[in-house]
């Protein structure tokens, strides 16, 4: 099975495919987000798995914006532990590191250790990548931000371990493919919606799911581009699509507002 | 009055300070959103303006972090409405660039352009810094995105102006301060809380502002550190903390919550 990720070989998501779908799976790597959705609707992967949200940073908005985007559907979530290292080409000692390159949520993961030392950092558009480029570049004042795995891949040597704010670092990963999953008996469901702009409607919105003891895991809301200061509401309910109750809250649901989207109902793991 | 702003001479947030106090500001520049904070806090500045949301990327979660962990409140909003232009050294051609810098937040609200013509995007710390960096560099095969202020500031060539996804493109900015500023009778409320970790609290919590027609604006969520899938809610209200039913509000939110913080009530604009 081919499951495309985000990031160069040694990325958190190629270890959360090994960790969630064990040694059947064959990882694609793909340099953006956009590229993973792509190469499962053009059938180069039979999957994909994208990040969803981490503990420390919050939600990846732009996995959010892609679902609503595009067809495939979330088809199951798996939960990963981050522990990040610094990473340099061998020789390269912590005091020659003036800058630090990683993707930007990893970055933000680490914000006190680097604050701390004040070392400057670069955004970079993926973990793995930024040591491949570091290591590709010959660079002997820059270090990067990964996986022990990626130091592993890449050969490279690891400078400190542990950067991450808190210990309590996970992030949260969807399997995305273009199949409806059916009910487990424990499932969750993501949905995309946009209520009438009009005082109350989001409440309105939420009372659909609470009052039937739907519980809401998460909500987050994402601009709607061309209607300044409206938003598409992204919620996760602990219930499958096909349940009763569930039927009956999207159907009140749609009285309060002018678009849903369900985004798919899957096994639930957090 | 000295406004400390994040970023170089010809950002927009130093675009947004003379828009929102005219000639009496004096913008005081600093590399992170932090050091805006900071410069407030030691008495460097007398204010800072800081960006909340834009309208087609979203909030600047970071801003929404640092209210939280710091004591400044905000005071004020303004509304910036953000153009944005390739920008390269003097004699470069569109067809010379093939890396383009800028802030992250600018990067995404240019995506359409940038994928559609296969440009590399680099997040670098300010739009403005990056149309500095180029020059400072004399990077031949590189442009930035940032305003066409910064192409002046800085005497550099615009390449290509209204690069946003859509002409909808606006920036919501707060002004921070260490003041409450009194009630005008049109106001808004930025308020933090936590929900206790039990169903239904979200709903319950909003509808103490709901059930006394106060008009919820916007709602934020981020991860609490330390506590995986637990979130802080930002909302906005339309009302001031001093105003009747708002206090009546507050009071009941407090019986759901175990944690509330007002970073501030401010004129509103937008």
């Amino acid at each position: 099975m081919r499951v495309a990720f985000q990031g160069e070989f040694g990325a958190y998501s190629e270890e959360a495919i090994i960790m969630h779908f064990g040694e059947k799976a064959q990882p694609v790597p793909r340099p953006y987000l956009k590229d993973v959705f792509d190469a499962v609707e053009n059938g180069e992967a039979d999957l994909g798995l994208v990040p969803a949200e981490n503990s420390l940073e919050g939600s990846i908005v732009r996995t959010f914006d892609l679902l609503l985007e595009r067809s495939l559907k979330v088809q199951g979530e798996t939960v990963l532990r981050v522990t990040h290292c610094l990473i340099a080409n061998k020789g390269v000692t912590l005091g020659d590191v003036k800058r630090v390159y990683s993707h930007h949520q990893a970055l933000g993961q680490c914000r006190a250790y680097l604050d701390g030392r004040s070392l400057e950092a670069v955004s970079w558009y993926d973990t793995a990548g930024s040591v491949k480029m570091i290591r590709d570049e010959g660079l002997r004042d820059a270090a990067a931000i990964a996986s022990t795995r990626a130091a592993e891949v890449y050969d490279m040597a690891v400078l400190a371990r542990g950067l991450e704010s808190d210990n309590e670092n996970y992030t949260r990963f969807f399997v995305i493919g273009d199949e409806d999953i059916g009910p487990t008996g424990n499932d969750k469901s993501t949905i995309a919606y946009i209520v009438d702009h009009r005082p109350g409607t989001l409440l309105e919105s939420l009372r659909a799911f609470a009052s039937r003891s739907l519980n809401l895991k998460k909500i987050e809301s994402r601009p709607i581009p061309g209607r300044p200061w409206e938003y598409t509401f992204f919620i996760d309910i602990e219930a499958h699509r096909d349940e009763p109750l569930m039927q009956e809250a999207l159907e009140e649901l749609r009285e309060s507002t002018n678009f849903i989207k369900i985004l798919g109902s899957y096994p639930r793991v957090q």
